[in-house]
């Protein structure tokens, strides 16, 4: 037995390596591979084995330089949405073991500013305030775009073995798209749902809301394989808004309006079609960030009683209540993922991404 | 245009019998059938054919004399999860039509006192003032035990072609479920959900639970053939608790605690059970009656910060969520009934529900 | 006895007069003050003696013909501020008898939909559909610019004898932005709020605000006199936006931005600066109307985590609270009436509400 | 610059004694003030120079050895409502500067449990695990009865000048009043509200539901100056249970019976009282303990769809909320001490808060 403990020692550091290749930033659109010490976990953190590293629009903006609060170029990784395996634990985790596959989510939270103390930590105070704690994987601090990556273990979620590395990397982003159904009040049963955008966080909110029971999920989009796409996941009615007036149609279907509408496009002209789209009384969740100002009927918004709700990130704790619903059987992930890229080819999959270059709808590095 | 005005008129009143055959208490334990006028719709009323009508534990007590407030005996048609077919509408009424099957919920409140005004009508101040337009169904006015009843428009619900006259009588037990869902914040997504007692309020639950992402169900009870229904409709653990302590099962299922304990059985030990089961921060749902005082740990309660929320009837719109549900296939009712009776035998029909003659779950009068 | 009984004759309506005098609408910009029979009220409703109606920026939309849903030029009466004395109660009416001071929320839901069986009665599906049983005082049905005035009992509140008449006026106001505080949460302790706007709802909602527990209320406006009045009301910082940058102003005093901001100015240059003074994770409230499209950096808004609701009139019986407030001496509202005419003067009151002529704050119709 | 530096030195740690006197548990009913070494503060951690710590029954349970999780008999110093002056802080600390005055909230949760995540701290699932950073002082971890002591930043509060030590120690009492207060939605304006028990925590209670516009308080207690010390506090009406009937003179006095009804009375007897004193739809708070099991008629509770809501501790940042009432001057704590000790006398202290001797309502330890 001794010997036997011996062979699976839980915290096998002596054999991990000294290096690691790990994406790294050098400037504005300057990302290299290159080698990198292996981190070691502090006190409440885990150093994870990284498999695969999904890769979003963030990750571009990332790149060009126009994200705020980063760490120094010449040491930064980028990549937040990633999973991979345990191999060494930090000072008092006992709720992961060496051998365990994690996937994330990407914030964790100071735990002593006021948001964070109300539950509300991806609005933490402290933001980018790592000292304070505060760490936002691959954009405050580095992230996922290497061999090993390391995070707090509060962030992290312990995979069923029915759910895929690859499936790992939505159920993050799913995790966005129920964080807002959670603002929301989270019961959605009955309710009659219009989705704006079938990107990742569309799509895997499609699922979401049908798997909470919303009685009509129609998902509007520009692009015929992504609305299918959407159809085959659970949506009752898609809609091309370049053929059809989404608002119109939503209209014609639901009658006085849809009870919940949730932007995921981040289109400038999408904002004003949710607030003709709901219905008196009703609320619209945005998850999505826009290029410029946005213009809305706000008297609109006010004279019909609307509520408008935001979320950022995937916070209270919807990132395992993502992971419950994939282990069910019923949230989809692996087969959003249209591109597979080694870390050695980062700079192309992100050309790609920008590009849209062979439609990607989520493109991963697999490590 | 005239001619197929006439051949379509949706109140065609004068087709009605004047007369209709109706269960009516005479006295505690003392139910008969008799011939009775059909009543005619008032208002924001509507008259359905009634096609049938569910019988449960409060029925027992309304035939023991036991029910306060009920209309004077001589008069009174109990009843009160009832479905059918509307015939004729009153005044102002135009969200159903005749010839639509109907399900219902029993209370309609007066939309006048503060509860009313809050959504809170299952509360109503002004409980059992038809005046002022409260209307239990089957409790404070005539319901269902009859061929035909009236209900206020607001407490109907339009029912799918998919859903059945009989599954209708468990979508208002649903109804139940979901209200207390519903009030408990309604996001089960990833929870660890507890159910004590496996009749058809903890049946329906059980799927409701399970339906709404809850990641672990746990049954407790002491008759298999309802563990083993339960089982069958989607629960993942059943606990027989006369063979195995339910507190100790669940705890070790669920480690900390279950998330939500719902308490359906009326049965005066469980509330103790349902302190003992729940984890910390949890939340406590009672949907039951009980014959006398029940004594727990407050202290426990306390201590745990723990919340107890209950729930009367099918408010909130329930009904319409569960039938949402029903509609897609995912809520199974017409399997539940396992005993039906025509309304001359009301009589035996009680006695068959209180002595339990046959092990029934659900019993009901075909009309 | 019963000579005592017949002079105090709770429904003496053969008193009444048969013709009142009203102001009625007879096209956009031609209101008259006309002989008119005095309406008698139906089951739940009231009939009032007015005794004072105010005047607001809705009444001049009304008067232009720019509000839509209204009755019949030549019959219509506006009014949706008032407060008077009960003469006669309909069928069912016990919760006011003749002689009770009572002041009035404009909305009464229909009590059958959707949105009114779940609380959101200023919601009403049934907006303008008299027959079902909205009714919308001065704006669907005819109001308080008038000697007599009806609504239903629901939408009435007794008055203690401590607020007077013209308190009442703004008893309603007070209503509105409690509602939105209603929506927001309730919670204000502690908490540092902006108001932006110091009309009448801008400045009952200071009072408001401050009397709940609003650690620092900070009033934003462009008047000198309206900002000494806020002041005066209770708040504790006032910023005259003409001299000083508001969103700077609040950052400086705040350090990471206001908890709440309320937005009850109505220019469209204020919600940007709403989105740019709450801080992280907080809540921007917005009870005012546009006269055009608004413009907002809505990715700042997800960014942040912000949420921003709206509320339309004074729900969730919130027209009681504000009087308990009053009763309580913690609520003042007379001191804002800065303008008193005549109904025969009406028209001349609309001048110079439109004109701000003499800089009125709350202008009144005294009867 | 550097002299000045020097001079003003936030971390002037080289004058801290070594030792200090701190009342430590020796066994059940064996405290003894011993010389002990000043704790120093790890990052995160504030070192207090304490100058009061209330007594309340918590204690005599851990004098008695019946509380659950305490530090070993020979080093454990209890006391959780303490305040002081800041004398170091650890590193990351920059909330608060050597100098400031500062009161404290009792938990600290660990920040990394599903409960913490989601704002839930003081039903922190790691209770007692300080490795973890769970720390209740006093209680699981060393507290204020003694000359120094350590808390995490997060848990501690800075005093306005206005405010004095003494007062500080029922504010933290006062935290728990509005804790529950803020778990039953925090908007308490125009309800009539009950308060069972007038203890330090029913009369902070009674001040701050006030505060935050209950219409009607009603104080029920059996000590006559603690009665009228409740009347002087705010309550509209205080009830002696020993001369009426507090169910039937509550019914008598709001009618319906009161919206809410808080229980800090411990007596068992009292939660049945609440059950019966409650509207229906109305709300049950229990911020209390029982010597033993509690016997409630819950089907009474189902029918009137009342809520039974319970909190334990001053969590969701409520303590910060009460010094900003106290800070406007509206919650008096000071003057409901009535019994001062230096801290060489504690066990006296204990004795006479145990038999109540000379009737005390708060005693304190001076240092």
């Amino acid at each position: 037995m001794v010997a036997e403990h011996v062979a699976t020692d839980p915290r096998p550091a002596n054999d991990l390596p000294e290096t690691m290749r790990a994406a790294v930033m050098f400037g504005p659109g300057d990302i290299r591979v290159v080698d990198k010490p292996v981190p070691r976990p502090g006190p409440g953190e885990v150093l994870v084995k990284v498999s695969v590293c999904g890769m979003c629009g963030t990750d571009l903006k990332i790149y060009d330089g126009h994200f705020p609060g980063t760490p120094p170029y010449g040491t930064y990784t980028p990549g937040h949405e990633w999973a991979g395996t345990v191999v060494e634990v930090g000072e008092t985790v006992d709720e992961v073991e060496t051998g365990d596959r994690v996937c994330i989510e990407a914030h964790h939270g100071c735990g002593r500013c006021e948001n964070c103390m109300a539950g509300q930590y991806t609005a933490c105070l402290n933001y980018g305030d790592v000292a304070k704690g505060h760490k936002a994987s691959g954009m405050t601090v580095d992230g996922g775009f290497a061999e090993y990556a390391i995070h707090h273990v509060a962030a992290l979620s312990k995979m069923p073995d029915n759910v895929s590395d690859l499936d790992a990397v939505l159920i993050t982003t799913a995790g966005t798209g129920l964080f807002g159904i959670d603002m929301i009040g989270g019961y959605l049963l009955g309710k009659d749902v219009v989705i704006f955008g079938p990107g990742p966080v569309g799509l895997m909110t499609v699922q979401a809301a049908k798997q909470l029971g919303a009685r009509r999920v129609i998902l509007v989009g520009t692009r015929a394989s992504r609305l299918a796409k959407g159809k085959d996941l659970g949506a009752d009615h898609v809609i091309d808004a370049n053929e059809t007036d989404p608002v119109a149609e939503i209209r014609r279907l639901t009658g006085e309006g849809a009870d919940v509408v949730i932007e995921s496009s981040g289109n400038v002209r999408t904002p004003q079609q949710c607030v003709e789209s709901v219905r008196r009384g009703g609320t619209i969740l945005v998850v999505a960030f826009y290029p410029e100002p946005v213009t809305i009927d706000l008297a609109a918004v006010v004279r019909q009683g609307v509520q408008l709700h935001t979320t950022r990130g995937e916070g209270g704790n919807n990132v395992r209540r993502a992971l419950a619903l994939a282990e069910m059987g019923r949230l989809r992930g692996e087969e959003l993922v249209t591109h597979e890229f080694p870390l050695e080819d980062i700079a192309e999959a992100l050309r790609v991404v920008r590009e849209r270059d062979g439609d990607p709808l989520k493109a991963v590095i697999r490590l």
